[in-house]
C-alpha cells in the first residue's frame, strides 16, 4: 500500500465548495495532505485546506498545471476540463472518478445515451443540438406536450431542469444542446450511493428518498431508509451497481433515480462524487460518504454502508427576501432537539435558495426523525440581517 | 443569543494538540472562527485552525495578549499561565473553564484538598512542598510504604506519577511538591464526562473503564459502556456530578475514578476538558465531546450523550524501538474491519509511547467490540521507517 497518511502523499482536489469541505474534515482524520483547486477565493475549501490553489476548473492549463503537483487527482464538482484530465490521466497520473466517466457524466444527453445503449432503465428522451432545433421539433408535433426540457450541460440543484407545458415556455431557455425526455408520474424520488475502489470492491449505501421543494425544485429533506417496500429498494439498489458496473466506475457514485406509479425504477441521472442525498451518513451511518469517497479513491479496503440509526437531512438554503451577511435564526432552538446535528458551510453571503448548510437528525425510528425534521426545517431560517 | 456561526466572533484556545485538531472538527461543521496558540510551530493544529499564534502558554504576556484578540477563551490543556487569565477576566473576557477552577485542577496537591473540602471520596494522602520533605516524612515512618507518590505540577500520561514500594524508588523524581498517596487496591479505572453550560444545564455521559498498558501507565482501551453493576455505575455518575457542582464549572469536566474492591468509588483526578476517556463519542453519542465542548463553552443547549451502539478506543502509541518519520503498519488491514475508524494526529515523527493516533471500534454488543478492538490493537504497528 502506498504510505497516505502523515507522508508526502498529496491527494488533489477539483472544487472547494461544501463537499470538499466536508471531505477535508476525513483527509484531516487520517491526516492525508490535500490540494484544493477552486476558481473562488472565498470557497468553503479555501482556509482550510493544506493548499489552496484559485483557478478556473474549466481552463485546461489550471487543470493540468495543478495535476501536475498532485499524487492523485479526485473531484468534488464534475463540471471540469476532461481535456486536461486526459492529457495527466496519459502521462500516468491516477484520477478517479476516471476522465471518460466524467465527460459522459458532463452532458445529460451523453449520459441519457449511455443509459440506453447499456439497458439501464430510464425515461424515454430525444436529443437536441440546439433550443432552436427541439422548438422545431415541438412545432412539427415531433415532440409531445408536456414534456421535460433539460440543458445537456452545466445543470445544478434543479437550474437547467423545466417541465414545458406549452411551448412559450421554452422561451428564454438556453440555447444550446438540450434533451426533451417524457413527463413520467411517479411516486418518489430515490438516490442510492455506490462506491467502487480501483481493485473492484464494490458497496452501496441504503435506497434514500428526496422529497423536493416544490418552487425551487431543490432537494428539502433526505430520508434514510427510504419508506418503500423492499423489493422496491431491492430493484433500486440493483440498478444502482447496474450503472456502476456499466461505467466501470472507480469513486463514488450518486444513482438518483424515479419510483414509477407502478414501481418501475428509472434512472434519473447521476452524480459522479459525494452527493446531497448522502449527508445524513457523517451522523447516521457505519462510514460517511466522504470517508467511503477516499477509500475507493485510495483503493483501501470499504467501510460498511449499513446504518446506525435513521437519519434525515434537511437542506438549509437562503430564505426569500434575504440576502446579504447570513444570520441563522433560531440555530439554538433547534439544538435543544435530541439527535440534531447542524452543519454550515462557511458561506458569509446568503441569498434566496441558496445552499448554505444542512442539517442531520437520527432517531431510531425513522417517522419519529421525520416528523422532527419537520420541525427543524419550520424553526430554522438562513436570514440576513 | 450571540451570533458564533459565519460571523466575526473569535474563539480562542489554549493549546493545539490533537484534542483542539478534533475540536477544529466542531468549529468547522458550525463555522466558527478559532484561534489557537500553542508553542509548536507544528502543533496538529497549526494548519487547519482559522488563525495560529505561536507562543509560550505559561508566559503572562503571551497568553494576555492573545486572550486580548478573542471574544471568548477555552483550553485544551490545563497548563497555562493563570494569572493572565485572572486579568482577562477581571477585564471581562469570558473563559471557560474558569481561571480559578484551572488553577486548583493544575495542582494534583490542591485538587485532592478541594476532594477532602467538599467530602467527595478519594484516597488518602498526604501533600508535601518538596521531594526531600516527603523523604524525611518515609524516613520517619510518617508516610508508610508502599504508596503512590504524585508530582503536584505538570504531570501527563502517567509522567509524574510512581508507585514507591521501598524509599530508593524516590530518587531521582522531580524536587518540587508532591503528594503521597496511599495505594489503593482497585478493580477498574472508570471515567465520566460531565458537561455543563453557563445557564446550568448538566448532562453525564455514560461511565467508560479505561484499561492501562501495564508499562507506560498510558490508557490502551476505553470502553463505553463500562461492564460494570449499574448501581455501581449510577454511584460513578453520581460523584461525577458532585464534583462538577463543587466547582461550579461550566465546560467540560473528565473525572477519573477507581472502583476499589469493595466497590467504592474515589475521584482520582479531573481533567478540565476533553479527553481521551471521550474519544469514543465522535462515532459512537448522539453528540461528540467536541461538539458538547463547544455547546458548553458557548451556553448552548446540551446534546444528548446517549451512545448510538457500544463504542471502544485504542489508543495508538509509537511501538518500541522506533523513532523517525511515522508509518501506519498496517492501517488498510484494519479498514478492512466494520466499524473501524483511524484517527491520524498529524505528528510526522513517532517515538516510543507517544501518542500518535487512536482507533474507534463501534459495534451493537461491547464484548465483540472489545474483540475487536484486541484485532486492532495487535494488527496496526506505529513504526518508523
Amino acid at each position: 500500500m502506498k504510505n497516505y497518511f502523515s507522508s508526502s502523499f498529496k491527494l488533489g482536489v477539483l472544487g472547494g465548495g461544501q463537499l470538499g469541505r466536508m471531505l477535508l474534515s476525513e483527509t484531516k482524520k487520517l491526516d492525508i495532505y490535500t490540494a484544493i483547486l477552486d476558481p473562488n477565493e472565498a470557497a468553503p475549501c479555501a482556509k482550510i485546506c493544506n493548499e489552496f490553489h484559485c483557478g478556473d476548473l474549466l481552463d485546461y492549463d489550471t487543470v493540468y498545471q495543478f495535476g501536475k503537483q498532485v499524487d492523485l487527482l479526485t473531484i468534488e464538482i464534475e463540471n471540469v476540463n476532461i481535456d486536461a484530465l486526459d492529457a495527466l490521466a496519459a502521462e500516468g497520473l491516477p484520477i478517479y472518478p476516471k476522465p471518460e466517466n466524467l465527460r459522459i457524466i458532463q452532458s445529460k444527453a451523453d449520459q441519457k445515451s449511455f443509459y440506453e445503449k447499456n439497458d439501464i432503465p430510464t425515461a424515454p428522451f430525444k436529443r437536441f443540438d440546439t433550443l432552436q432545433a427541439l422548438q422545431t421539433a415541438v412545432e412539427n408535433a415531433e415532440v409531445t406536450l408536456p414534456f421535460v426540457w433539460k440543458a445537456a450541460r452545466f445543470g445544478y440543484d434543479g437550474n437547467g431542469v423545466k417541465i414545458i407545458r406549452q411551448a412559450s415556455d421554452l422561451n428564454n431557455l438556453t440555447p444550446d444542446a438540450c434533451i426533451a425526455e417524457n413527463l413520467v408520474p411517479f411516486k418518489n424520488e430515490l438516490a442510492v450511493i455506490v462506491a467502487r475502489n480501483a481493485s473492484g470492491a464494490l458497496t452501496t449505501y441504503p435506497v434514500v428518498e428526496m422529497e423536493f421543494h416544490p418552487e425551487a425544485n431543490q432537494v428539502e429533506y433526505v430520508i434514510c431508509p427510504a419508506r418503500i417496500d423492499t423489493k422496491v429498494a431491492e430493484k433500486a439498489r440493483n440498478i444502482a451497481l447496474q450503472v456502476a458496473n456499466a461505467f466501470d466506475f472507480v469513486g463514488l457514485l450518486a444513482v438518483e433515480m424515479f419510483q414509477t406509479e407502478n414501481d418501475e425504477i428509472l434512472v434519473n441521472e447521476v452524480a459522479p462524487r459525494t452527493h446531497n442525498s448522502g449527508h445524513y451518513s457523517i451522523e447516521a451511518s457505519y462510514t460517511s460518504q466522504f470517508e467511503q469517497h477516499l477509500r475507493s479513491i485510495l483503493d483501501l479496503p470499504l467501510g460498511k454502508t449499513d446504518s446506525k440509526l435513521a437519519g434525515i437531512m434537511v437542506n438549509l438554503v437562503g430564505a426569500e427576501g434575504h440576502s446579504g451577511d447570513v444570520y441563522y435564526e433560531n440555530l439554538e432552538s433547534i439544538l435543544e432537539i435530541d439527535g440534531v446535528s447542524p452543519h454550515i458551510y462557511g458561506k458569509k453571503h446568503t441569498k434566496p435558495f441558496r445552499k448554505m448548510g444542512h442539517v442531520t437528525i437520527v432517531h431510531e425510528d425513522v417517522n419519529e426523525a421525520r416528523k422532527i425534521a419537520q420541525e427543524v426545517k419550520e424553526t430554522i431560517k438562513v436570514i440576513s440581517k
